[in-house]
Parts: C-alpha cells; sequence; structure tokens
C-alpha cells in the first residue's frame, strides 16, 4: 500500500472516468458528472481496500459495496469490467440498452457485483446499514475465538440527495444506535443537485448531523485526492467503534470545461465535443472511445489475483472452523445459501389451535415464534409497534451492541428504514428478514417494498389492525386502499388470512416463498376460527382461494370474501340457506396472486365461469373487485376513509355486515331467477 | 404576564391533565400518558402566547398551533374546551366515539380549532413548516410600511417518534435553509415510545441534529416548569432568524405513581384505580370524573376576551390598510377564501396548441405558467426535478429568505416532506401549492397525499415520467402501479392527459376542485396531438371519459385509453377498419374518479351496456381495469416491472402496440361474430 498519487493511479482513474462517460456518450443517455467527480474515491476504495474477488462475487466474506448513488451506475460498470468481473466491454458500449448488463442503474441479478438495486435516493444507504448489521449478527453467531470467518466491511457511496432523503436519516441514525463500526460511508459531497447549487435547499451542516447521530465524521477531505481518501479510510477503519462517514469534496464532471461543477454535467451527456475536450483536460492522450490502456487494464485486473487469495485464504480458514464447528459450518454454509432447515415445516405443528376468537395477528405471532425456534435465521422487528404486532421472538433478546446476537430489532419509528434495512439484511445473506408495522403505514415504506419485490428478496412484511377494525384510533389509522397497494406491487405476494388455522399457512407461505417478498396483512379484532365442515382445509391457502363453505346443492351464487370477513361471508350462507332457500358458496380469497398462479382448471372450479351471481366481501376498497365478481357482481367494502369509533360499530355503520351481504346476495339470485 | 407557576396556573395544568385522562378512561382507548406529560408545556404556550381567538378559529391572522403528536389528541381537546372553542364536555365524555367532535386523532373539519390532522408521525411536523413558509410568503407579498397584516407565529408540538420519522428531518433541514425564524416548535422528550426507552433505539444528539440543520436549540429545560418553558418560549420568540426548537424534559404518565416514565402509560388508558391514584398524586380534590373547577375554567375562558381583543385589533388595522392599499387587501381576502379570480380560465387561452407532437409534461407545465401569471396564490416547486417536470413558474423567482417573495420553492430531494408542506401551505390558507416529481417517486410520498384526500386540501401534485416511456433509467424509474395507486386513494382526483389538449383542461380541473386534491399525471416522451374530427372536444375531459373517435357506423368493440396510450389505441381503430371491417370506438378516460362522478346516463352513453367487446390499454398494471371491460375483456398493460432500454422499444417489447391492441379487439368481435 502507498500513500500517494502514482502514474499508475491517475491512469486508472482516468480510464474509469473515460470509460464512463463514453458508455454514457455511446448511451445518449445518463450520467457523467458523478462518475467523472468520484472516480478517485471509488477508485481508492477499491484499489487499496475493499477485499472482494471479481471471479466470485457470491463469496460470503466478500466486503459489499453499495452504490447508493445509483446514477452513477457507469462508474460501478466500469469498475466491474476493470477488475474483471463478468461483465463485457461490449455491455459497456450498449449501456442502458435492451440485453446489456449495464442497465440504467445498478440492478441485482442482471449485473455480476451488483449488490443492490439502487437508483431511488437513500435506499442504498439504508441497504448498507441493513448489511452491516447482518455483518455484526453472522458475527456474533458463528464466530468463535481463534475464528473470524464473518469478518467483512460495507462500504457506500452516497451522494447529496441520498443524505437529503429522510430514509437516510433514519437510517443513520439507528446505525448510531447501533454503533455499526464496520460501515463506511463515502460521501460524495459536490455541492450540485439537478436544480442546481444544493445551497438552494441543502444549507445543513451534514457533518454535524452525522456527528449528531454518533457517526465518526472524517473530512472534509479532497475527493480527487488519492491520498486523503485513502487516509481517511484507514481513519475510518481504525475505529470499529461507530460507523464513519467520510465527506469528500469533489466536482461534478470534473475534467469538463464547460460543464465541471454545474448541473449541466448530471444527467446528461456531455455531448462529442465535450467529451472529447474533457478527455484533453484529464490528459487522455485516446481518441478512440472505449479505449482501455493495457497498464491501466493490469493494474486492476490484479483485483483478481488479489480476490482469489482472499478466498483462499479464507477458505481455508473456513476448513479449519468445520473441524473446530462442524455443526456451526453447516449451518452458517445452509444459512447462507437461503435453504430451510430440514424439517421446518413441523415446527408449526407447535402452534396451539385457537379455542376462542382470536386477532389473527396474535396467531401470526405465535406462528413467527414457533418458526424462530427453529429456523435461527429469521430475525426482525417492528417500527415501535412490537407490542401490538405481536412479532417480537419471545426467547431472544434485542440486537444490540455490544453483543449482536439478539433477534429483535429495535428500528424505532422509522417505518421506511425498517423495510429498507430488512432488505439489506436479506442482500447480505444469512438471514430471513421480516419488518411489521400497522397496515395503513405500509405508505411509509413502499419504495422500500417495491425494491424488495423488485429483486426478488425472501422479505416478510407483518402489517396489522388491517381496517377499519382498527377503531378508535380513527381514519388515519385506518387502511382503506391498502390491501390493494400491495396487491398492486408486481412480484409482491400477498396474504390476508381469515382466521388462526390460515395465519399459521400464510406464515407457512411466507417462509417457503424464498423467490420474493411476502405481505401478511392481519386484523387488531379477535376473528371466530372458521367452521371447516364443508369445505377444504386451511392448507389450501396455499392456492390462493379455496372453497371454504360448499352448500348441499349447486350453488346459486358464490361469496368471494378475504381475512376478517370471512366469517361475516360464511354467516351470510348460513342466513341465505335458512331463510332464503338460497344455496350460497363460500371463497376465502386470502391470496389473489397465489390464485392467480394456479392452473386455470382449479381457478374455474374454484370460481366457475358459468356462475355469474358473485359478491365480495372486504372491508377495503373495492375497486379491483372486477376481476372476480365481473361488472354485475356486488362488492361490499369501503370506498372512503373511516371513522373514529369503536371497530364493531363501524363495521355495522360502513355496511360490512352480514345483513348485507345477504342482500346483494338475494338480489343478484332474484335477478336470474327473475 | 408572570414568571413564575402560580396556583392558578397549577390548577389549570391539573385541570387539562384530569380532563385528558378522564376521556380516555371513558373511552377505554386511547393515550393519557402524553397529556399528562406535555400538559403544562402546551398550557404555557397557550396561556402566555398564543394569539388565537377561540370564538373564530378561522381568523387568519392567528397563531397556528400543529399538535404533531396527534396521539394526544385529548390534550388538544381539553384546552380546545377549556379556552373556549365550540367543543363540548360531552364530545370529551364521548371522546373515539361515533359522532364525537374529539375523534381518536385530531381531525381537520371536525373539530373547530384543529388546525391538521395528524397521528402518522412526522406529518404534523413538515405541515408546520408549511403554514410557516405560507406565513412569511403573504407577509412578503403583502405587508407593508406600517402595515404588518399578516405577522403570526407557528408553533408545533413534537414527540419522540415525529422526530425518529426521516420526514421531519426533511422538512427540518428545509426550514433551516429557508431560515424559518416565525417556526417554533416544541418537543416533548419524555424518552419514551411504545417499545420502551427511547434508548434502545434512539441515542441521537437531536439538539446537535437540529443545531446542524441550521436551528435555535433551547434547552433541555424542565418541560414541568411552568417558568422555564415560559422562558425558553420568550427566547425563542425574540430571535426570528432561525426556527427554534425548545426540548422540554417530561415525564409520560406524568403523576401516575405505577405508570409514570414506561411506555405503559402511552397507549391504553391507566384504568380506574390508577387514574384515581393519579389524581391524588397531582392532589386533585374532586372525585368526580370530567370535574371543572369554576376558577379554572374562569382563567382559561379568558382566552375569549383576549382572542376578541386581538382580532378586533387586527381588523382594525387590516381597515386601515385597506384604505391604503384596496386592491391588496381585496386580493388577500379572497385569496384566503381559496377563491380563484375571475375570469382566471381564460389564462389557459395563452397556452400555445401544439403543432407537433410534445411530452404532455411540456404543456403541463406551459399551462402552469399561464395560470400562474393570473392565479397569484398558485406557487409551488419539485422534489429537485423541476428541470424535468417543467414545473418552474417562469416569471417568478425561488421562495427564499430573506425576501420570500418567490414563488418557486426549492424542495431538495425530499419528496416527503414536499408533500406534507404543500398541505401545510393549503393549510394556511392564501396559497394553491403544487409539488412534482417523477410519477415513481409518489410512492415516497404516499402518505403525506393520502392526508391531502382525507382533509379534502386543494393541493396539487404533479407526476411527469408516468410509465416505462421514461426508457433508459430503469425499472427503478418506471411506474408500473402507481397510476392504479392514485386511483386507489379515496376523495384524489387522477387526470392522465393523452395529449397537448388535455394537459390543458387537466390543469383547468385541477384548479377548479378546490375540494380536495389533484393527481396530474404526465409523459416524459412525446405524444402526437389526438385527432378530434370524429369525437368530443377535450372539454370533455371533465367528464372523466369522452367519445374521442366514434366510427361511421355502431361499434363493434370500444376500446378504451389513458394518457399516451389513446394514440395507440386510435391508430388501432384506423387500422380495424381499414383491415377487417371493424367498428371501433375509442374512449379517452382520463379520469376515473370524474367518470364515476357523470350520470348513469352519461357513463352507458360512453360505455353502453350491451357492448361487451372492450379492450382497455394503458401502459400500467391490468390490476382494476375489469371495472370497465368486464371480465372477459381484454386489458392491455404491463404487469411486471420494466426494463432499461429506451422507451419506444419497450413499447414494442411489453406489447404495447397498435398491433395488439387490434388483435385483441379483433379476437374479441371473432367470438361474437362466431
Amino acid at each position: 500500500m502507498t500513500n500517494s498519487q502514482t502514474e499508475r493511479d491517475s491512469l486508472c482513474i482516468n480510464t474509469i472516468r473515460t470509460l464512463s462517460i463514453d458508455a454514457v456518450q455511446a448511451a445518449r443517455s445518463g450520467h457523467p458528472g458523478a462518475p467523472l467527480g468520484a472516480a478517485a474515491m471509488v477508485y481508492v476504495l477499491w484499489d487499496r481496500f475493499l477485499k472482494h474477488n471479481p471471479a466470485n462475487p457470491a463469496w460470503p466474506d466478500r466486503d459489499r459495496f453499495v452504490l447508493s448513488a445509483g446514477h452513477a451506475s457507469a462508474l460501478l460498470y466500469s469498475l466491474l469490467y476493470l477488475t474483471g468481473y463478468d461483465i463485457q466491454l461490449e455491455d459497456l458500449r450498449s449501456f442502458r440498452q435492451w440485453g446489456s448488463k449495464a442497465a440504467g442503474h445498478p440492478e441485482l441479478g442482471l449485473t455480476p457485483g451488483v449488490e443492490t438495486t439502487t437508483g431511488p435516493l437513500g435506499q442504498g444507504f439504508a441497504n448498507a446499514v441493513g448489511m452491516a448489521m447482518a455483518e455484526r449478527w453472522l458475527a456474533a453467531r458463528y464466530n468463535r475465538p481463534g475464528h473470524r470467518i464473518v469478518d467483512h466491511h460495507t462500504y457506500c457511496l452516497v451522494s447529496d440527495g441520498d443524505l437529503q432523503e429522510g430514509l437516510s436519516s433514519e437510517a443513520a441514525s439507528l446505525a448510531g444506535t447501533l454503533k455499526l463500526g464496520r460501515l463506511v460511508v463515502l460521501y460524495d459531497s459536490n455541492g450540485i443537485s439537478i436544480e442546481g447549487s444544493t445551497s438552494i435547499s441543502f444549507t445543513e451542516d451534514v457533518a454535524g448531523r452525522f456527528a449528531a447521530f454518533g457517526w465518526r465524521v472524517i473530512g472534509p477531505v479532497d475527493g480527487l485526492s488519492v491520498s486523503e481518501v485513502e487516509n481517511a479510510l484507514t481513519e475510518a477503519r481504525s475505529d470499529e467503534s461507530r460507523p464513519s462517514l467520510i465527506i469528500c469534496r469533489t466536482v461534478i464532471g470534473y475534467g469538463s470545461p464547460n460543464k465541471a461543477g454545474s448541473a449541466a454535467a448530471h444527467g446528461e451527456p456531455l455531448g462529442e465535443d465535450e467529451t472529447r475536450l474533457t478527455k484533453k483536460q484529464l490528459g487522455w492522450e485516446y481518441e478512440e472511445p472505449f479505449t482501455i490502456p493495457r497498464e491501466a487494464l493490469d493494474a486492476m485486473r490484479a483485483a483478481r489475483a488479489r480476490g482469489a487469495g482472499w478466498q483462499k485464504d479464507w477458505e481455508k480458514r473456513f476448513a479449519a472452523y468445520r473441524r473446530e464447528f462442524p455443526v456451526e459450518a453447516t449451518n452458517l454454509e445452509r444459512e447462507l445459501s437461503g435453504v430451510l432447515p430440514d424439517g421446518w415445516e413441523a415446527l408449526l405443528h407447535g402452534v396451539p389451535a385457537a379455542t376462542a376468537p382470536t386477532a389473527t395477528r396474535v396467531t401470526a405471532g405465535k406462528a413467527l415464534n414457533a418458526l424462530a425456534a427453529g429456523v435461527p435465521a429469521l430475525m426482525g422487528g417492528s417500527a415501535d409497534l412490537t407490542p401490538s404486532t405481536k412479532t417480537s421472538i419471545a426467547d431472544s433478546v434485542d440486537f444490540a451492541p455490544p453483543a449482536y446476537s439478539g433477534r429483535n430489532i429495535r428500528f424505532g419509528v422509522r417505518e421506511h428504514a425498517m423495510a429498507s434495512i430488512c432488505n439489506g439484511l436479506a442482500l447480505h445473506g444469512g438471514v430471513i428478514p421480516y419488518a411489521s408495522t400497522f397496515l395503513v403505514f405500509y405508505d411509509y415504506m413502499r419504495p422500500a417494498v417495491r425494491l424488495a419485490a423488485l429483486m426478488g428478496l425472501h422479505v416478510i412484511f407483518v402489517f396489522t389492525h388491517d381496517s377499519i377494525g382498527v377503531g378508535e384510533d380513527g381514519p388515519t389509522h385506518q387502511p382503506i386502499e391498502h390491501v390493494f397497494g400491495l396487491r398492486s406491487v408486481p412480484g409482491l405476494t400477498v396474504i390476508r388470512p381469515a382466521d388462526a388455522e390460515e395465519s399459521v399457512e400464510a406464515w407457512r407461505t411466507a417462509m417457503a416463498n424464498s423467490a420474493g417478498p411476502t405481505a401478511i396483512v392481519l386484523t387488531r379484532q379477535n376473528v371466530p376460527a372458521i367452521d371447516r365442515s364443508a369445505g377444504a382445509p386451511a392448507t389450501d391457502l396455499a392456492r390462493g382461494a379455496y372453497v371454504v363453505w360448499e352448500p348441499s346443492r349447486t350453488p346459486d351464487v358464490i361469496l368471494i370474501a378475504t381475512g376478517s370477513e370471512v366469517s361475516i361471508a360464511l354467516e351470510a350462507a348460513q342466513q341465505l340457506w335458512r331463510d332464503g332457500d338460497t344455496a350460497a358458496r363460500v371463497v376465502s380469497m386470502p391470496s389473489w396472486e397465489l390464485f392467480e398462479a394456479q392452473p386455470q382448471e382449479y381457478r374455474e372450479r374454484v370460481l366457475p365461469p358459468v356462475l355469474h351471481q358473485r359478491v365480495s366481501v372486504e372491508a377495503g376498497r373495492t375497486l379491483g373487485w372486477e376481476r372476480y365478481i365481473g361488472i354485475r357482481g356486488r362488492a361490499i367494502g369501503i370506498d372512503h376513509f373511516g371513522m373514529s369509533a369503536p371497530g364493531e360499530e363501524l363495521f355495522l355503520k360502513f355496511g360490512l355486515t352480514v345483513k348485507s351481504v345477504v342482500e346483494a346476495a338475494s338480489s343478484l339470485v332474484k335477478g336470474v331467477r327473475g
């Protein structure tokens, strides 16, 4: 390690810069300014500090690097290519085009070496906090005296925009509370955002803010100086008692004679002329775009040999660990692979059957605890609502310094950071995270839930207090549009169980669904156990919808319900039969997504196309239910905001009643009988 | 004004406390802890500083008081009742019950004296920032030497939870940048949140953070001490160069012998025994719940005489102002009333017709500017995306200190605070605020948009880059589920215009819709001007949906489209006719909400019930379109995340094409023709 900028350094940095602006220029779209300004900082990190193995981006003990400023993607792709990841120059040449590994913003799964999908600002920062938490947690659980097999850092590059988002404040405050000393954040402080100088909207003292959060703040240093950045990183790594923020003063569009230091360099190509002038000013000798000097490539590709060495060393140490701690080694490997322990489903047998009406949040909490007893990777918490969401793991303690071995995370009143941190936990691997809050506060965390779905992360979101059943807290706390909001996110599995048995099945499904996030939607209020004597078992929840009550003759009408409204539909079916000789099938439909994934044959068995008389019952917006009941079906729901009053009263006042269902069904059947 | 706690003070404070806990106890639901702890602070503010008139909660120059910690609602209702607002003891007795003015959380419109609906944490704080901005802006525009007719403060009470939310960080950072010296925030620092001590998740140095934001930080002071709070408020008011945070150390559940200082006092009634014991410990002599000592009531009802005096004085000053500045006086009155100036609609004639394909964001930007020229109350900005969202008012400057006269607000990369601040601007009155960002980032501001709808505020949300048409930025920036998300919010009017003419109509509708928020959804990419030779004029946008193309014979099929997809549907209709002798009606449906509000006769004229062959085309989720196309209609849309590639290519790859529409329509028609 050297402490001054060599010619080699300069050449490598300029190679990163020119490669990035050439990519943007070729795409005629993208962000040249941040790569030009931040290339030196990130080069120093990658060249001098980052422990990684380009040949194996999945090596578990690698350092994580998160580009929170995802718009600087060309910078990351340049580094990945130059250090020898499985991305080709052709990808950079076709930056932002269909089929390229160099997408507009970094995307997990598309590009080897990309640790998380970034672009929406603040998310990468909070993901990094989650990754650093996962590292501490696995280290606490698996490292043994003489065996540091989990032993890495999390680095993150953030922009001014990242630090303006409230999300990053939430995550930074929690990172300070948790004293995440292996988290090092490089702040590309260039004083420019899209609308111009940050002085128009962002005059705060960032250093002071992070110091107040309990961080070590280093700098400002000259982010264009290899030695200053190197010294700052050395300093940050020397103090593991708290997270570090390194403030690097840089120049957006550095090198561009006409655009450097201005918003014009941010979000569009420099243009051919300015690209040429920029290269000239950088002292770049090559006219041909995408030129990579052999010397620079050789220097940076040395990362492969270093990486192979690191991994080999770690493998040796892991072999020694395995000899001494074979069970732990096997467990760690399995947890990192995301595979559940054998027999995990049997854990759910431990959930006692509900003998009296029970809130689904209560049963779900018991299911979580049953699973937690045998699935050590399960950890999570709530945004200061654990006593209400029932998501505490009873036989564990808080995840907190200095031990970091607890499984209950105290996120504070920070829903957005909670979800984004859970994404980071899942991204790191070795953790199956869950996050809980009231359903109405899903709104505070939507961007992170969307990213969980986009990335296909195994994160479990637990939303309780799922309707006007919330009662007295009133309309601010009563979700109306939120179940649909969840259903609208591609790739998110939404489950709203109807009773205790379905609540257990919801957790079973969420655990098994490792290909993407699951949202479990639960009641505050008690609901009766469903009489399944004339229907399918609750395990059919896995099919999304099933006949929970079949009348003794061909049905005249189908009542489709979810969650707490299934018992209303069941009661209505009884009454329809008793009072009107009407045969009603009741379908419990806890999950639209699971149902849509069934073969057509099954779907048509549950909802026969010939039977048009259909009523839906759900204590939320009716918008969207036409998918199953058709234009002429009847949707019982609530299409306005709620009120402050006891929940049972609201169900009555707003017509979410057996009577409403009976009337709707009767009028449909009458319409047919003529 | 005295500077020490008198017996009268103690009696009043205990009256507030006992009234609050009696209300919670009567409801058997609610939050006793915060009212017990914060009663003294808020009493001092209301008794010694707050300029308000209980007889006229709409008096424009009143100080604003925002209870950001909305769960402490009983405290606010107690103060409102005791100072003589139009709320009865009966309301407190029926706290949190159907029909009571004392709802679970404070609700605008329900309870005189409630300035904003609070409960979701952080929102009240950001609303208060917006109110303080509105005050500065109106003062800048209307005050004249010797005439301070806009001259008030904004006070806000926040809890630990409020300050943990990222939203409050965003708003506080902006308030510091804007040097809002008339904003005074009282922080009820009791060290407890629902999960227990704040030490488990919130160890940051709040004072340091706010100092870093550029605030004056006072305290910690003893929040239970009248004199300390009084001195702190005096100090805060003495410095108008920056906003103030007064940190008040308090005890949650103060007075409760068994629950004070613990989370147990937070969110549920103390219980009858503990209520009795608490009263005893407070030295309260009265056994009967809801007892209000005459002396306390008289003392606090003095607020009415003070208020009448303040208002009378202001009216005198306003009369003098009117004599000297009659036009300004009339304008200010009109703007405060929310009424638009005569002839405002004619301003839109100034928008030049689009002669070439134009992005709807561009035309909408012109419509905004045309309106701004004649509607001075219109002000707003974007979350650092103004050059892209085209929402700058060209002939104005930034809203910034010291002048505060500009109409362009630089919100920074803070979508959530932007929306919540706009709510505050609208709540204050005198401003019609707009907020803009990319549609995908609606996710960052959902809680505030929901509250705008719940409160019925005249806020205009402008969302551009509304589909995969965004192109190269990729899936993180391409909204899929967001138009549907907007439609799901009760009370929100969503408009997705199809071309330049509809974009102008969208702004017309949004301006006229003073009863609630409107979201205008706009393209990044150019769209052609629609050929209206065989259809209704664009002014029919006000009806939500209209026939934009009628074939020359009875239609075989209806194509329903919104926004950029209307031109695809039109082209498909031409092709269906040319190639397949199929007559297709094209319906432009820019707004579901406006359409649903039309008489059934009109709706059935546009979408005749007999015509089941229907195709919808919208570059977003198909979920919900069954409402208009039925179970057997065809929805052309996109139900998965997007990709990084040029927008036109994505439309092709994902089948949002004329060809797809033609095929879908043909197969439906063939199905009928057999």
